[in-house]
């Protein structure tokens, strides 16, 4: 069987997806290994979740000098790296002090778990569609998730490889041309509003799934659909079961 | 367990396979569907094999100016397309008359079925490096390939991803840098010594499968190891066995 968008009014051949948050925890893996790190050093006083929140807020913001073309492609690692650099210090850490475990660090972004049901909503869908992560990480940074996580993708399409951070409008057309399918035959599924909204400017079909813990307790943002999306999903389980 | 390459001096990570005739048998596959077609057209006289040989024979060739830089990047393909173009008048046909049919017929490169022990060496050997195609096609025939022939493909690297065809350095080296491995920690597999002898002085580890009739049976070159390969083996099963 297979899903055909009402958006587009075409079959979708291929289902991309937001990572971070949409199908990996991101705030509990980096929490994790940054509390490893705090207790190797025997920095009692460094709040993992704290120290994740300020590292995370910096992600956004160093992606978009690229977006607007003020600097030349960066791929995410190595802006993992620089914003690891510039949030040690808030912490009353000095980064040279740390040399040699920056790397080390920078990688958890790789060690992430899945949502409890990602795995298995994928393996499904999977039967029924192109699946892939459309992330702002790297190719070897998902390529190494998937790996540890069990994800299995039939393609791995990096922000390297498309030269491009979501949600500029090229980010979405060279995954598309990459995949030589039309727009509307490609979604995008997405635990946030914003990146469905260029998407679905993009041509591409829309499916919400909704993460209301992605960003800790209090999360405020993204915890309903905002748009008119193709398919709102409790789950990836459930968006597999709308292609079954 | 783990494979250490004699010649890099490191643990093999990933092992990176050429696809057309190391992987997937292109000469019958291609075949298969030309004979289709000239059944369709009742076209008696078309000689497939002869035709596949000829639309083979440009394949090379119609990299040469891409890889010397007198041509900007076009995906295999394009390229492909162009070639079938270009044999049709050849064997007396007007690719004018086919208008509808060339795309469907250049996807014949995605229709290839795998040796007999591809899926099997591959699956396998995933268990002990990352396996992925290094290939000069690009990534959506390569994905639809895979898919079609179940190839358990950890990641896939289109010569479109790297933006550069074998055997030219940078095709290995562009490749190696995606993965953010060392040259030493990657390997290619292919059926091919001057794949292999490229691959080498790229730095990378480097295992000959000989493929003896991926030409037809007048197949001359590539019978037997011409270089001080690190591991010579006899299918793909062989190669993951000396991972186990």
């Amino acid at each position: 069987m297979a899903y055909r968008s009402a958006s587009t009014g075409q079959q979708i051949k291929a289902v991309l997806f937001d990572t971070f948050g949409t199908v990996v925890d991101w705030r509990s893996g980096v929490a994790r290994d940054v509390a490893a790190f705090a207790e190797r050093h025997r920095l009692a006083d460094l709040d993992a979740w704290a120290f994740t929140d300020a590292w995370r807020a910096k992600y956004d913001p160093s992606m978009d000098p690229i977006r607007n073309g003020t600097r030349a492609f960066v791929p995410l690692d190595e802006l993992h790296r620089e914003n690891l650099i510039c949030t040690l210090p808030e912490f009353g850490l000095d980064p040279s002090d740390y040399d040699d475990e920056l790397d080390d660090l920078t990688a958890a972004w790789e060690r992430l778990d899945p949502w409890e049901d990602s795995v298995a909503g994928l393996t499904e869908l999977g039967r029924y569609a192109i699946i892939g992560p459309l992330s702002n990480a790297n190719l070897a940074l998902l390529l190494r998730m998937g790996l540890r996580a069990g994800l299995p993708w039939a393609v791995i399409i990096g922000s390297d490889v498309i030269r491009a951070y979501k949600p500029t409008p090229q980010a979405y057309r060279n995954a598309v041309h990459l995949l030589r399918l039309d727009p509307g035959e490609v979604m995008l599924a997405a635990a946030h509003n914003h990146d469905l909204a260029a998407a679905q400017r993009g041509g591409l079909g829309t499916a919400f799934i909704p993460r209301p813990t992605e960003f800790g307790p209090g999360q405020a943002k993204d915890l309903s659909a905002e748009g008119d999306w193709d398919l709102v999903c409790t789950s990836i389980v459930d968006l597999a079961g709308r292609f079954a």
